[in-house]
Order: structure tokens, then sequence, then C-alpha cells
């Protein structure tokens, strides 16, 4: 059985900012300019997981996406969801939560979860705004 | 010469969070669910501003719309893209940021300038999600 | 207090086909062409309900969206999505379920539990295709 | 039987510029600034035709789909797709084609086309790019 | 003269249901929810096509996608529009119409074709819904 | 540090045709139907770049995506935006304007100047229309 790809969209609306806590805001705003705003902002991010693995021969999925949206959502996207990401999220703190450590963290996340549904994770992108995304492929 | 509607969309990306500062947080929580959450959270808005009136005789344009998008970016959405709309926007101090009341604030704002453009303002649309919308007339 | 529009989005998988039971195939084919197909198509619908209120002076909101999602699911979406909506749809029985008669019939559905919620039905919107939308406003 | 609108998309991909014979290029740069470039510009327009009328009680259709494109191609679509608007369309001879002149354009080419399907035009949009359309909904 | 990849979307409406006829509806519906019911559902499914090759020297192009259009109708399109993928699709017969078996089956039906143009196929790409998509690189 | 993909969403608008000075217009026209319109059309062209690299243990970005945006547009959007891809685009001069050869040369004026902001370019993708789309990754 060859390989195939499944990919699933899940959606999250959040708060966040740039910045350092050991630089001082001038130093912040000089090097992610409005992104720096102390008292944050927020997007309507977009997550794209894609997995892969060969067709159960009894159901001819790869996975079941309704199960893959699960695992999403309790791994990820209820920790991120209508959540402030540089406050209460445990697993990005200490991190700046700029798109690619955001992205690297959600990678991170879904290993094993998704291992464990028999498929292997294959990328996980996210789209920040329209025009800025980030994809991740684990460390090839 | 007939009335031509011209459509600008204009984007911006906020922190927010639902809530009266009258009411404590279970109450907050128990009307306005996950948006209430106080560390807040975000969104990519999109906002439609719908103007209309006559073409120009000379330009055929109804109003330039490099100029229309000059005025909502300096009337709006420089007040509110990458900022907290809770705090940082002066003409939605003491209103809960609903988009209901965001929509209707951004029309009052923007109903002066755009006339002085030589065009009536006739909807403003605020998209908070890709499902949520809010559109108003002006008071009918 | 001014009226507001706000608009939710939702969205069904379902299977039809058009035809008349007392035309056969032929006439069927001849008038519906390829929609006349016996076995069935489908399609992915999109549905957006726009309710015009006036803003809750304690919430701000003209209507809790998750509670109008919730309505227009118990009263359309959960009767169609993944349905058969020439067999299994008793509102729809006796109809060509044409997105004109589908639009009409949801309308009809939704008058009266959203006016319960304090709001009026202003539009109701169906995209068939990414080119072909029914939009409906009531009987004018 | 109640009034329903039908929506048709069409796309058609042309060249043009902003300019005014009767002016020499340096107004035409000054008022159109770089829609004015002499070598011209292009844009894939996307066309939303609304028309509105009862439904057929035999077919449930306010109009065949199929045959309303067929119309928008026959009398617009052809004429505009892979042209330039500037040289190449007898309609739009001798006006600047702005988004204006050429939706206001487009709606008088449709108007008796449309009403020969036995249903009235309502309105005409014209999307030049994501963020500036135009919409007419004729003399009122 | 490098590769260069060329991506071509094509549309297609088709009902269809999960389910196997050697499980009885009881366990179809334990397996496959909302999915395996009985008279069926539908979608809009969106397809991609991906082929890489050489640019030709002459044309610059490196395959008409007009051409390759209308391969794709004639070998896949043609088949799934407007049918049921369940009965009517002699090379989908006594397989389960996941997005999986038909993305792969999509995959079968394109390699000789697209090699009679001179370039290789890539990739397919089925989009059940905006959420579910299934992506087939061939047997790696 | 791991490999992390950044993606850029740019737009031009700009006018163009298919053809090759040595070849008369009935032969253009034949080999490239109506694309070879002699005074043109054009297009809303969507530009996606990506690049790749670690991120930046101080600020966590791959790259500063308004500087990126900043490269892309200085070396390539400034010159197409508003233009004639055929007669205003020296580095395009003596090519004919398919996706394909627009796409290549798009990918040679990046990689340098993509190298010089510390990371490597990763693919280039045009869409020309919402069906027609080019992606390029170098020379494999």
């Amino acid at each position: 059985m060859p390989l195939v790809h499944v990919i699933r969209r899940e959606r999250f609306s959040s708060a966040h900012r740039m910045g350092r806590p050991d630089w001082d805001q001038e130093k912040n705003s000089a090097v992610f300019g409005k992104c720096a705003n102390l008292h944050g902002h927020g997007h309507n991010y977009v997550l794209w997981v894609t997995v892969k693995g060969r067709r159960d021969p009894e159901t001819s999925y790869v996975v079941d996406l309704g199960v893959l949206s699960s695992v999403i959502k309790e791994h990820v996207v209820d920790h991120l969801d209508h959540r402030n990401l540089d406050i209460e999220v445990p697993w990005l703190k200490g991190k700046v939560t700029s798109t690619e450590n955001l992205t690297v963290a959600i990678w991170d996340r879904l290993v094993a979860p998704v291992r464990a549904l028999g498929v292997e994770l294959h990328s996980v992108r996210v789209e920040e705004t329209e025009n800025n995304h980030v994809e991740y492929y684990g460390d090839l």
C-alpha cells in the first residue's frame, strides 16, 4: 500500500505580542515593530496538519479525520483558542510567540499523539494572516 | 448620473475580550463564554466599507479608492491594528468590544470624513471570523 | 438604538437531484440537464443567515451568535447535513430541491425561532457552488 | 409567489489603463497614479450578476443558471475576456475604463437580455482586486 | 532546462456515502458515522493536479493548461461530476469512496495520459470540504 | 536548530500577451489561443515566496517578514505591478511571458537577495488565475 497524505484544517483565535522580557520596550519595538505593542494584538490563526500513512484495508481511511481533529483539539487548539499565547499556554512559556516558534511547538505537541493513531506527522502549517505563513516538517 | 456603490476592504489584527467591568468574572464568563477570557484573545478582522455617490464626469471615479483607503486607515485602521481594542482605543472606551459595537463605532468614525470626500457612507461590515459578521447601515 | 445586521455562516454537505416525479426521466433530463442524474449528485452547501435587531444594552450583542448557530443547526442544518435532500427531509417532501426552493424552505423554518430570539430574520443565502447562489428576503 | 434573488459569478481577464485622451500623460499620471501607466496593466475581474423573479411553478427555478450564464457570456464576458478594455470593446469606446464605468456598462448590456429571460436585473458587482469592488443597482 | 511544476484546479459535484457492502448498516454507521447515511450525501470536490516537466523551448509552456484541463476532464471529471461515486463510476466499483481511495484512483487514471502529454504527474490533491483534504504523490 | 519554512504572499496586477515575435499572429493564435490577443489581457497575479532557514536565537524569526516583503517588492513586485510584462520589464525582455517563464525569472531575481537575508529561497509560486498556478524549486 502506498503512502497517502491527509490534511486537516483547524482554527484558533488568540492574543499575543512579540517581545523578550530581557529587553526593554524600546528595544522590543525597534526589533519587532508594531507586533511588540505591550497590550497585545491578535489573529485568527489557521492551522493545517498533514499526516501520512497507508490506507486501512477495511475502512480505506489513512486516519479517521474526526479522530485526528479531536487529537489536534485536545493537544493544541483547546490550549490556544480564545487564549493569550504569551500568558496562558504552559508549553509556550518562556518563548517569544513568533509564528515560527508556535509552529514548531505545535509539531512537538502532535508528533506522539499522531503516531499513536498509526500515522506519521508530515507537516504543520500555521497561517497568521492571509500573507504570512510558516511551515515545519520536523527536524530534517 | 445614477448612484454607484464602491466597496473597499481593509484588515486589522487586534486583541480584545468580552466583559463588563461592573460584572465579576464569573458573570462575564457565564454570559460571554470563552470570549470573556481575562487575558484576551484576538482576530484578523476584515472591514468592508461601502460608499455611494455619482461618478465624477472627469475621472469616472465615484471616489479615488486610494484616497478612501487612506481615510479609513487614518480614522479607523491605524487606531485598531496591532492594538488591544479594550485598552488602547479612545473611541471604544467604556464599550464592550462586541463586533456590533465595533461596527457601529467605525460607522460613526467614518460618516463625516467620507462625506468630506463627496460621497455617502452606505454600510460598514466587520468580519470577526469566517463565520461571524456584522453589518451596519446607519440609524435607519 | 439603531438596527444592526448580524450574519452567521453554516455549512452542510448533502446529496440531491433535480427532477419531478410526474415527468419521465427523458423530460427531467431535457429540462434539468446533468442535475437530473437519477443516482444524484451533491454539494457542500454554504448557508448565510442574516438577522437584524437592536443591541442588548447589557451585552451589546444583537444576538448571541452561539445561540443563533444552535438554532440554525437544530432547525435546518441537522436535518440536511449528510442527508439526501430529496428523500430524507420531511419539510422538503414533494418539492423539487432547487436551490431556490431550498432557500425559501430554510427561511420558512427559521422565521419563528429567530423571532423567538428577539431579532428578525433579514435574509437567507444558500451557495450551491462557488458560482451559483440564491438569496431570499421573505415575501416582499 | 415571492421574489427570490439568484446570483451568478463569472470571470474575465483583461488589460486596461486609466487615462483620458484629452489629457496629456503627465496629467493622467497625476490623477490616476500607477493606473495611468501607458502600456497598461490588467486584472482577473470577478463579475457577480444578481437577478430577481418568481420561481417557475414547474421547474422551481427563478431562471436556469446555465442559460443566465450563457446570456452573460454572450453579451458581456466574451467581449471582455482576454481583451484590452480600452481598445477592443465597442460598447466601452470613449469611456475611461474605471470599474465604475465598466460596472454600469455591463448593467446596460444585461438589462434587456435578462428581462427577456423573464426576470429582472437586480445588481451587477465587479471585483477588480480582492480589495476594490463596485456595485450598481440601476438608475435609482 | 530545469523542472517546473504546473498546477491545474478542476471541480466536480458528486454524491457518495461511506459503507462496505459486507458490513450491515449498524457496523457501517459505527465506523463511518454520519458519512454512512444510506441515502448518501455529497460534496463540491476540488481537484488539484500537479505535473512537472521542462519548458518547451518554443512555447515556454511546460504543458498547455487548456490541454491538461481537457485530459483531466476526459479521464476524471466527466466521469465524476454530477454522478454518484458509489454507483456510476466503473473505475471506483468495489471501492469504498473515501477521499483517500478517490485520490489514488484519480492518480491511477491520470498517470498515463499526463505522460502522453510529455510531462510527469507529480501529485493529486482532492479537497472534500474546506477542512478535509487528501494528497497523493504516487507509490513512493 | 531545525529548518523552518516561511511563506510570504504578494500580489501584482499586470498586462501581458502570449506571442513570439518571430511568428506571425496567425501562428501565435493557433498555438496560444485567446492568450495571443495582440492588444493584450491581464491578471491579478498572486505570488507566494517560500524561504527556509533556522530561527534566530534572539528574535525567533527565520526572517523578518516585513524585510522579506520589502525585498520581494524591490526586486520583483515594483517592476511588475501595474506594468505590461512584455514591454516594460527589462529582465523579461525577449521572453514569452508564460507563467512558467515569469515564475523562473522571479526565482532568479530573488535567489541572491534572499540569501543576503541569511535564508535560502525554497520555492516561488505564481497563481495566474484561480485555476492555473506554476511552482518552481530551482534547478533540481
